[in-house]
């Protein structure tokens, strides 16, 4: 009698409809039903590596305990179990963030936190850094979906996605309408950048009548591995200048770098290094994170982006829409601060911070070469060496009756394979189909 | 040469362009630049408690301190500064989120936490609850916001929205390119609800091609301080039967209640009371928030929302685009638990937590009536006594003289007399017409 409502399926938003999210995909949810049915499920479907068992860093958890509780910091028996820097610390952060840490703070985030940001980006790329360009945010997602928003009018605006992605950048273009244009990394040359096949993706969006307005580059990559070379930031930087595309930098993963000849470069250091025109026109966005690195703080959201070469109308245009949902939480920002300016040589914490994040690091770094010497070693499996971030995205050949049975199953044998290994042996992972890799 | 770029603001999504948002707009803007200049600012423009010296509850603090810092857990110590009970709660938590604070949670938020909101839900309204379609936010701003933007498809969607409003509803409508269909609250019938000429905003949207898909209550009202009786929610709820509207159910200030006439009533509870078929047929959300209350806790960032009615085809929808932004900030889904679930009597910090509550409750009840009382005894102010939330919303009658050095200066008038009142003492408000009320 009634006909449809407002939240029956039929009628929701298609583009709510259309997302499609492969890291929490069926993959996940069968993983989470089998773990409900007791058994024992190993998530490796999305890098969090606490929720694996990584310990956190005592420092910052100290400095936020004391933020959450300041009544402590008015004890007599603080200093028994927190060390004087952690007191100095959390006082500091209390004086920057008046009303403490259950306060809104500025939309953009705590003014003060900004500034170390600020500071941390010019001592990495050797330019200054303004902090009222820098806005905080609940975790990289979040800003990577408001920059996407403001960017994509209708379903002809096109966004540059790296192929395999990480499915965040195909899930927020579909959330807010707009066309994924794909690029491929050529698995052949280590995930390199090819910038003739992009060049060719372009071609293509336009003669369908989309306009690519952006690019994404994630790097170190995920979930490809790769660290990307000067040469091929400044290739991919002049072809953002001469397609007039703003550049979407994902480089949260900067701290896990696990080999010496290629370290990371930001694209603003790069940028600014060649000069004009290039380092005056092209508009870039840089994402950063506290989930990921050594400290992987995934649960309490802390992120920031930065804006180089953005009008100011448009910077007022972001603020005002980071004020809808007020501020980003406040012990996030916190995290931030902590990433960013860490224990200095000297500090009381000192020894400790660095030999934990030392550790850290080391083990991520014996986990990437055991990851792709595993792998390699495999008949039917090969895998380019993790040079960065957290993954390895090996190629697996199955055997033709594998893909025959897949294919009487009704699933693509990536996700067929995938759900027998969890069937199996409890391991939950992504199938490579849902990075949008192509066929094999 | 190179023609516009996509961050140009001529070059932005419209939608993001056309957001208005008063709590941080003129106003605020100004008197952030005093308070740069070394002006002392007294910011009201926002609920914001602890911003204005209102001291955290102890209890939830102690336990989100110490998970946290879940190494404090096997410090001999710590017996000294925690009570016996925040150690435990602390302990029970953690073994809800393995992996602690520092790991991402389920998209929807921690099973156990959603638990116990499902029992204080089932304690409040007599009915059950199910965990199941209760998710976690990061504060309820962003449950509002999602909710919205899975109603809204394009702009002949119309959403139904008191006015005067808060601006979270305009603006984020304005975001999802839907309609604003606004209802008016009369200050005369103390900001009650009328439904005949809610009816006549329906219809006359509907004269312009809008379908008018969902209503937005607040209750307690923000700006405007009222508690709906359950009468005038039962008139509602059977407008929502009878014209298929989905009802968003704002309840954030359910604990702020200054009177005993006429205490909070959920939408749920009325709605269950009332049986078939308004009880099986009205698809209801309802929000709410650990930012309001006596806790206050804003910078924290938690919420939830409920889903009633709801196909379970939508709530997997809803399910999926909450996973891209992959988890609320956990810290924040705690202290949710912690509201929810507080210390019970007998428990060691009952006393103190009950104590603590009941000042600042008072407090609160104490300052809605000096500010009514207070307004009232000014000439030419008129303000409706403050039933529940955090605002009084007076009606100040300016001379014609004023009204014309207003116009003169090209502001509306309310516009004009908040910059004035800004400059001269330092109080940072809100003019009415930021919340849509009519003129006057």
């Amino acid at each position: 009698m009634m006909g449809r409502k407002a939240l029956d399926y039929e009628e929701l938003n298609e583009n709510v409809k259309k997302v499609q999210y492969a890291v929490r995909g069926e993959l996940y949810l069968r993983a989470s039903e089998l773990q409900k049915e007791g058994k024992r499920i190993i998530f490796t479907n999305v890098g969090n590596p606490h929720a694996l068992g990584q310990k956190p860093l005592t420092f910052p958890r100290q400095v936020v305990a004391l933020c959450q509780a300041p009544f402590l910091l008015d004890d007599p028996n603080v200093g028994l179990i927190f060390p004087a820097d952690a007191i100095a610390r959390a006082k500091h952060y209390l004086s920057l963030a008046p009303g403490g840490l259950g306060a809104y703070s500025d939309s953009r985030g705590i003014p003060g936190v900004r500034q170390e940001v600020a500071e941390f980006i010019q001592r990495r790329d050797g330019y200054p850094s303004d902090p009222e360009l820098i806005y905080l945010t609940d975790g990289a997602s979040k800003g990577v979906m408001q920059m996407l928003n403001a960017i994509i009018r209708n379903e002809r605006d096109g966004i540059l996605v790296p192929v395999p992605q990480y499915p965040l950048y195909s899930a927020a273009i579909s959330l807010f309408g707009g066309s994924l244009v794909p690029y491929y990394l050529e698995e052949e040359a280590n995930w390199g950048l090819d910038l003739v096949s992009t060049r060719q993706s372009v071609a293509e969006a336009r003669s369908k009548g989309i306009t690519v307005r952006a690019m994404v580059i994630i790097n170190p990559g995920n979930p490809t591995g790769q660290c990307l070379s000067e040469a091929n930031i400044r290739e991919l930087l002049n072809f953002c200048y001469q397609e007039n595309l703003v550049l979407l930098a994902d480089e949260v993963y900067q701290q896990n770098v696990y080999q010496d000849e290629r370290p990371f470069i930001s694209a603003r250091k790069v940028m600014f290094d060649m000069g004009p025109p290039v380092s005056r026109e092209v508009q870039l966005i840089s994402f950063h994170t506290v989930s990921k690195g050594y400290w992987g703080e995934c649960g309490q959201r802390g992120g920031y982006f930065e804006m180089t070469n953005i009008p100011p109308k448009t910077v007022d245009e972001i603020y005002k829409v980071a004020s809808i949902a007020l501020s980003p939480n406040v012990p996030g920002q916190i995290f931030m601060g902590l990433m960013v300016n860490p224990p200095k040589p000297g500090d009381i914490s000192y020894l400790k911070y660095s030999a934990e994040s030392k550790s850290i690091l080391e083990s991520l770094r014996r986990r990437a070469q055991i990851m792709t010497d595993g792998f390699n070693s495999c008949r039917n499996v090969v895998c380019n060496f993790t040079e960065g971030a957290m993954y390895s995205f090996p190629q697996i050949r199955l055997p033709q009756r594998a893909m025959d049975v897949a294919k009487s199953a009704g699933k693509a044998p990536d996700v067929y394979y995938c759900l027998k290994l969890l069937e199996a042996t409890g391991i939950s992972t992504v199938p490579g189909s849902g990075f949008g890799q192509k066929e094999g």
